[in-house]
């Protein structure tokens, strides 16, 4: 068993973190279940854009209700995940042409006329030393 | 833009995948809110099983409530995403045995007495063609 603990990402460490990736997962609820799916985003300041149809079932269901996007990387020896949670909110006109400021590239087909925007709430990020398998085989009784 | 539409996986392709990998995120509410946290996780028959120390903020959260667990996997030309939603339920000690017979490693530190069954309602999966950015640069006006 590997006795480190998991350490706490400092808000700069989550921000940089967030910066340098653009493939998320955004949690949300709908309909009194809980819903997950990869979207791309782009940091805009102390904000989450990303695209998405009108119209679209994702768009209804995040208006203005708490949502968590979470990115991660997995390695040999370690892995880390940060968390933005916050509200989302579908930009007007105006404030939209600010996702043509940002790298916030649709990777998929179809049109997606809505930039939502997602002001982070709170940023936690935390890395953790992983336990190397063979070291916690558990021999059967 | 690409034009090509997600695919969707068959559930076997969902189960293959799930079966292949071990890390996972666990979307969930608490207070209201919508939660994200990485796991890893084992595939024992239609149900997938994880760890998590008793008294956790996370065991609390997942009791008898509606999660959703997502794997997902990046590459440079496509990507796809599986989703797993269910309900969690805490195993009791014999069941929790059935976690020594699966893959289900704790990768982290502490102790993690609890199994968690989340017993698969819907499996969905995509499989998208990302786009090539330099294709959809858009020029400003």
């Amino acid at each position: 068993m590997n006795d480190t603990p998991p350490r706490t990402m400092s808000a700069g460490e989550c921000w940089q973190a967030l910066r340098e990736h653009e493939f998320g997962r955004l949690a949300y609820r709908l309909l009194g279940d809980v819903h997950i799916t990869p979207i791309n985003y782009a940091v805009d300041g102390d904000a989450l854009l990303f695209r998405t149809a009108q119209g679209n079932k994702l768009l209804s269901a995040v208006m203005h209700e708490p949502v968590a996007l979470e990115i991660d990387e997995l390695g040999s020896e370690d892995a880390w995940s940060v968390v933005v949670r916050g509200r989302a909110e579908v930009l007007g006109e105006t404030d939209a042409q600010r996702a043509e400021q940002v790298p916030l590239r649709p990777w998929v087909a179809g049109d997606k006329d809505s930039v939502v925007r997602i002001v982070a709430v709170e940023v936690t990020g935390r890395r953790f030393r992983l336990s190397k398998p063979w070291e916690h085989i558990v021999p059967t009784s």
